[in-house]
């Protein structure tokens, strides 16, 4: 089954949601109209709008009013994907060359900076100003962890709490502020707002757990980018992590530098996934996911709810 | 006289402004802390906080709410020169190494980054949607004008009109909200926001053009970089604009590209200097400053008037 499918009910409303990405983004130079269109049309999940979407259906839904916040949130999480790009030296995403491959890492830069003022002008539409704070306050939190991640690489003696604190900032953030916002611009109660900002939050921290095993376990089709790459780029992960329990693992995991290449890192990866690693993580994944499950609980039943637990389900059991 | 004593009436308020610099951008993370310290150590003219205060005198003055559009537009200011420091492969700046310089292009990157998320932080202070709204767009504006300079880099096909669209981005938009914001913030009318506006945009004008003639004229101590840096980088300001009316000149500075040496650039700005060029451009600043007395005619009279008109004045006989 296809994600999509769980939210079709949405119908066009998420076509609107399309058109208001590219209106937001169009600009009289051909250059960064081009990059952001091609960015929008590589699609991805917009998981981060359809949360907005499903949270505010807890309130009074209004498109009109939702779609603002919801294009806020998918470009914010778009700019940080340039800037990555830059900082990752990724040549590839989602199967296609990244903005810095294609132009240069200026180019990226520029798009990054004006697809983050451009999801303020989104925001402008919306005149709570709590929805203002809780927005800006996520930018610089989301900002730090790519600080964070900067400082991070190719270090070998990070804590698992420190992975942890970043794919905080990298992801649950930015999917936890998605369903709190679309709650409270759907005017639902702080009590809504703040329940279903823990099950974005946990559901975030499953969904990145997930993103770094399926690293290591999909194949380079699925992943639209070389097995591996998270390791090459110096991100440790949680598999990195686990693996390294084992002395002779981490003795090779610690030679890998900027400098080693694609082929010098296949066996590594071979052997990572024959340890417990990939194990392990899945059941820390499950484990956030069960927090989840357990937040919904609480929330008022309806499609709004059922289909939060449908794609809580999907994320932990997808294979890329 | 140096620019500061004009406003020295201000007192604490200016130290106000600096504290709330320091406070806003400090974080957990000893390297970003320590590059956005060093940018605000490294001082400038704060033009923009002192336009936003002045103008806030023609509504109801309040320094604990213009403090955060003083600096939020500030930290904006800080996060464009951070962003154009990577642009222009500058590596130094007011006499001391650029962050890219001393760290490099990725943390000058998330350093201007964070800094624009701040200035964000500093704006949910203030509760006028409208405020927002303008500064929202003109984070867009400003961003595009980046994009322009990157791509009118070595262009010697550029027209005036071009060199004018990008320096109203780049500069003069930015001192233009500084000026509406203060008066939105405080209150002011429309009609004085408005007017304020405008002297804003035409004293950014006149002060951008009387940067690139400086970047010609003064000396490298002066300046705190390298005489000529613009044209070295690619920027085709507006005494290079003139001078390429003498078809001589113009075949030389034709063959300025990203490979020529400060050694081999320098009898080109001699010869650039030798012409009437920085006089013709001297002309075009004093005509927006006429432009920009003009307006503060119609403005109410009182200290902030006067003040504004002072500032105005010194910016056009500034000699760096």
């Amino acid at each position: 089954m296809k994600l999509k499918t769980l939210y079709s009910f949405f119908g066009t409303d998420l076509d609107i949601i399309e058109e208001e990405l590219k209106r937001i983004t169009a600009s009289n130079y051909p250059l960064i109209t081009e990059a952001s269109l091609e960015l929008i049309e590589a699609g991805g999940k917009r998981i981060r709008p359809v949360f907005v979407l499903l949270s505010a259906m807890f309130g009074a839904y209004n498109i009109d009013v939702v779609k603002h916040v919801a294009v806020a949130l998918e470009t914010i999480h778009m700019a940080s994907l340039v800037h990555d790009d830059v900082i990752d030296d990724a040549d590839i995403r989602r199967g296609k060359p990244t903005i810095k491959a294609k132009w240069n890492n200026r180019i990226a830069m520029y798009t990054g900076d004006y697809l983050l003022a451009s999801s303020l002008v989104a925001m402008t539409n919306i005149e709570n100003p709590e929805a203002h704070k809780i927005l800006s306050k996520t930018m610089v939190e989301v900002c730090l962890g790519e600080i964070e991640q900067i400082k991070d690489k190719y270090n070998y003696e990070q804590s698992l709490r420190t992975y942890l604190k970043r794919i905080k900032r990298k992801t649950a953030l930015l999917i936890a502020v998605s369903c709190q916002l679309g709650a409270v611009s759907a005017g639902a109660s702080e009590d809504l707002h703040r329940k279903l900002y823990w099950f974005g939050y946990f559901v975030g921290m499953s969904f990145q757990i997930t993103d770094d095993i399926l690293d290591f376990t999909a194949t380079e089709k699925e992943l639209g980018k070389p097995v591996g790459s998270d390791l090459l780029q110096g991100n440790i992960t949680l598999p990195v992590l686990f693996a390294m329990k084992d002395a002779d693992i981490r003795a090779e995991i610690e030679k890998v530098s900027a400098e080693t290449t694609a082929d010098e890192l296949k066996p590594i990866v071979e052997k990572i996934i024959r340890t417990d690693a990939i194990e392990k993580s899945y059941a820390l994944s499950e484990l956030y996911l069960e927090k989840a499950f357990a937040i919904l609980k609480y929330l008022p039943r309806g499609r709004a709810k059922s289909t939060l637990s449908s794609i809580a389900k999907y994320i932990g059991k997808r294979k890329f």
